[in-house]
């Protein structure tokens, strides 16, 4: 599970405002795009420095400004002056420990979401923090840059002019990217559902310690997954509240239909929650089954041989008088009633039920 | 238990309004059926085109559409283009992943509901996605087209012109297929109900794994119908807020009355949930219980005869100078020792009740 | 516990409006009482025919028409037409299957609510639906129709003239109709609630099977009084809202004398419900410590016994060479040894507090 | 634990006002007392006859009239004739199974709150329920009356003109005995609390049955404590919304002072009530580690001694032809067995971590 | 873990706003130190009386009076006296049992806060009240006076003009040290992360009784840091409402920050909540899972050695006439005997899954 809480200690005590990068390094160098596009043009290129974006600032076109890696300060500090964001800000999309939010600033609103990962191997979800700058005529996003988005789609819609992407403003394609990442939580969710129904078929056939350590790792999971969504509920309730004007009319339907999906999401992991909880019941009370079952072996056992070992006994006894040693037919008759002790204890058990 | 995320994976990246059917093909060749009737005629046919229906479009008449099967991503397309539908809304009746949910457009409203089946043997339920849109003249209502559906009293009603249906306007209709889906609901919760009832007799008279298992499964499809029945209760009180010029005045009465409805059917749910998750704690007390009830029989042999088995094996012993074994009474003492000691246990267990 | 979901079925696919009696028949034939009065006379009487009540319509007086039974649908169909009632709340009040629920029409208000009855011998709870509908000059009150209801002592202050019923119009005598049946819910939780406490004594001396399956019933029929008065709550706040001239503000301080008894059942029912579910963990905890004392027995027992068995089991061995057999005070030192291992032995439980 | 719902059953039928008592008669005889003061002047004075307090009506002066005792209906009818109360506010007066409320009438404001009294002995607490009636220059407070009251303190500061309260009016009078009464509850948590706590270290230490139901004790009684608290809430900011001119601004800090308090004492309910419920979680699961380690007991003295007395009894056989029983090291070697056997056990056992 | 309820018994009966100290005296003498700036200038001095302080009363600079030690009574009376202050807040400075608060007064604000101290050793949280009183010119800042405070980085920056500190006024100063206050939490829970982690793997691992009782410890302590910070969000929001002109507008972007902070460490105390909470259930499955391995540790010894002991025990009998033991080849057969049921045994056990 990936920790709760990152590593703040060395911001503690610094002025509000300060550039401090929180969290793992994630590539080395930053990587930075730039789409720059109208309904007839679309220009797409890799800049090397920062300081190529800022000729895009004043354009009229839809500037898409992808910063992947945000652990070298300068980058983003060099972008917040040029476009003047505020100090706090900053510090925000440094900070890869934030809560999904939405602040809506004078010129600009600013958007913190999170990216759901799926390492295949050990299903564990990671979290990736992605920042959202949308202005006037410019969105930027910051990731923290592991190898690979989910964006590429969106890439190709605007670039093969696909859908109305190229129509719209920059708050569409703000949509557009937020859509994607939200899109990837139904993924993340379908993986993490077949293995839940695997678990769950896994629990009623054979199950294990390692059963109960899954149920409580996919539970855990289900929070981290939660912790993500959740927030971004008010998130995007918040831009269709219709507070800026950067969100026009045309693009709210499709902020209500972001809505609904996240509705889904969260109704889906409720459900799953649900269902573990109960997997955890069946998986305890399965394990008091189990103990029900090795306790009446043992006791069929111990009531049929303890009384039979006690009859031989009695005949291993060295009186000198035991008129039953010098009978004829004194072993065999002792072989009888052993027989028939066990004979009754078996229909005893049988119509207890425990065989 | 139905899959609660449907493979979404082949529509990830496509632009918002991209036509895509997700969920299974039902059935082959979709079932086009149309009513068009006032209060002085009814016309009712199937038809084999969508075209068709396009006539009907500006008869001042009702007109219901009914479109059993979705798959068939040309027929929702031509019926949307027709009517004029946002492209979202047709994106989101073939998705039959939806939940329940009511948006109102300038002249239509578009509602997504649950149909819910009862399959009888092994009692499991399954889900049916309904969209209605309903315009000034006209309600198009495309299910998923499972064979049969629970909509035959209303064509009744419209033919034999039996109750107002034929007298009131495109919103009565429209009420009237609500109303016919959430009376299901209650045909499904009698259903289970009396299941759980025997359920509940079992688990007092003789509870086993089985039981536990059908405890687990009822739990489920609680989770699975709360999931179609909650989120209704707004789409009822989005209807009567009276948004809309769609919804007349005279309607309102009926909508509160299927408001009522499914505040029952909830209530029922939350009940059964209660009993269930009282039922679990009845099963795990008596798993305790019975293993409680094993280990008496256990120790009660074993306290009885492990003494008994240490006498007699005191005079097993082979020593020369053991002067009990040469007493003329020696062996029949024993055995009154024996009787003693077994009585003793019995009066004992008798008097802590564990006989 | 009396059935969640009534049979519905036989209801469904018929247009709204329908009248269908839902429920079992409880008396033959319906009983239907008149009282008229003001504050200068009274008259009561019993009537044969419904149309025998229509002369007091119109009269300035106020009148309290009380049906007993309303299994035949015609009494009530011929009243509503009378009266001039909406369909569906002549259909709701043939349908015992409500909620508790408040509708305010034009000129009257229709109110729902549920008696309980408590009957004494296996102490299990039953409820009878009461509609009340509240005019400007009179109450009628529709109920099942058991043998006797809770009724009586408004009618006795209606005939002896005691207290302000006489001179009040007809909402202070719908308002005393609902006092009385809330009143008697205080009745219903002060039996149960000595039932529940006699309970958590007997758990607490001998706890038995029969003590859970008494709190698994008294949980569910808490559950089933708290669906019968949380919607109450509703209904009191709804009259007191001042929606409709039918309630005189002089009444308004008797409703919220009366929603304060209704929030004390709430609280009574909550914390019965809390108490009751901390005896389920009293009773588990039970079962887990007689396990354990069982155990201790077994393991005291065993661990006495095991190794003086193996002790004595070795002077029953006829090796020749054994020098202890021969031994003049083998046998004495053999008691020795085991009478110092059982003494150890018991020191040792003693000192774990086993014994 | 006090009963949840007192006998009421008398009361049921009469007409809304009937001044009936219930609740446990607590006294022989009503002490009333009465104070009349100003800034310049205090009278003090126990009177025999209600009748006596009348004069006080009319003066400017504050007075404040305490009745103790209320099972004599006619004091608090006569009263409340003079000062002219609603019949339903007697009524409650009377009626000492309320729950903390607050009602403003027209030129009065009635307050029902509950007073704690931890017993000492068995710590078990009690609940004394006082009404308090504010009117522009009087309060009356009625109390069930027990030995002793909680209000001393506001005695004496009236007495020795100590703070403001003699500078104050009637409002400042009720905030101070509502102050009171909700300090007291501090004292009763704390008192609570230190047995709790030592509670907590007992079942460390040495838990027991007892400490079960200890803990559930406590439970229920933080359920009444709650119940008594918790609607005081309601009460301190109904007084505080200035819907009345009873309460002058310059009290209304005080009344904030007093809501915190209440939230306070809630917030320490919560936590105890967690920790109870944490205390009861590791009872349960200490239930089960003693159940282990006893059963690691019985089975590590059957794995030793059941081989072993199974060798020893073979030696015990009397086949003819057993030549080890011939042999000169025969026992000594059976020995040796018997040892390393043992010892292997051990060895197995400590490895297991069962020692 | 804290005291929950501190001693208040000295204070119940006083009139509200005497000044009494609730809490332990943490130093002998308390500490006044003085920062008194501007943009242009800083003068920062320890004082010995608390009248030194009163100069900077009417300088326009911003003062910081931070005040550790709270004990003496007459500093914070001499100090309320010459600002101003009402009764009760200064009641409530000395009152360290506070919950964390804010109270907008005429020309000064009080807010409670609570700031938490990891004490490493036994890792147990314990907390200390800070009150601030913020003026349009000076912030005063109470402490309970631990060696020690969380403000060394404010002071820093003040001294060394860094950030915005020295340009802003007294309402940015109150927040810089509410929000390191705030930063301290993550410092807190960051320790007690990893510790849970530990513990958590821990569980996987080697589970044992200390786990449990570490488990609700952390579980304890989460709840004491709950009641510290939950409060704080309405705090926050109080001063963010804007009905005081003390909080500048500038301000607020930075209240909303550490509102976000807030919400964060709510976060995760709710993650490591549940996530402790889904410990418990681990641990308390797996005592479960070790007793069944126990029990089949004794099922499978015992099921293998009492026929065994049986068998052998028959022919430790004394009958005359036993033709085996006469036999030849009587004593091999037996041993064949005892080995093939010995064989036989362990492939069932292996089958059944217990080996």
């Amino acid at each position: 599970m990936a920790k709760l809480i990152k590593k703040r200690s060395k911001k503690i005590g610094l002025p509000p405002g300060t550039l401090v990068h929180i969290g793992e390094k994630k590539v080395e160098v930053p990587k930075i795009t730039i789409f720059d596009y109208d309904d007839q043009h679309v220009e797409e290129k890799e800049v090397k420095t920062i300081e190529e974006c800022f000729v895009f600032k004043d354009k009229p076109t839809v500037t898409w400004i992808n910063v992947e890696g945000i652990h070298r300060i300068e980058t983003v500090e060099k972008l917040g002056e040029c476009y003047g964001f505020h100090p706090l800000v900053m510090e925000d999309i440094l900070n890869t420990d934030q809560r999904p939010k939405m602040e809506i600033h004078g010129n600009y609103i600013y958007i913190v979401l999170k990216m759901l990962y799926g390492r295949d191997k050990n299903h564990s979800i990671e979290t990736e923090q992605v920042s959202l700058i949308l202005g006037s005529n410019f969105v930027i996003s910051f990731q923290e840059g592991k190898e690979g988005d989910v964006f590429n789609p969106v890439r190709e819609r605007i670039r093969s002019d696909k859908g109305l992407i190229r129509r719209m403003g920059s708050d569409y394609l703000a949509y557009s990217l937020m859509d994607t990442i939200v899109d990837n939580y139904f993924l993340i969710l379908e993986t993490l559902g077949e293995k839940v129904e695997l678990l769950e078929e896994e629990l009623t056939t054979s199950p294990t310690v390692k059963t109960l350590h899954e149920i409580q790792k996919f539970r855990n999971e289900m929070i981290l997954i939660r912790r993500a969504v959740w927030p971004l509920r008010e998130v995007i309730i918040g831009l269709g509240r219709k507070e800026s004007p950067l969100i026009k009319e045309t693009t709210e339907i499709y902020l209500r239909d972001v809505y609904d999906h996240i509705i889904q999401v969260m109704d889906a992991i409720e459900v799953y929650r649900e269902m573990l909880s109960g997997m955890l019941d069946i998986y305890l009370s399965s394990v008091s089954n189990r103990l029900n079952s090795v306790m009446k072996v043992l006791t069929i056992i111990a009531t049929i041989f303890m009384p039979l070992t006690f009859i031989v006994g009695i005949y291993g006894m060295n009186f000198k008088h035991m008129p039953e040693l010098g009978w004829r037919w004194g072993y065999p008759a002792v072989w009888v009633i052993i027989v028939l002790i066990g004979v009754l204890m078996l229909i005893y058990f049988k119509k207890k039920k425990w065989l």
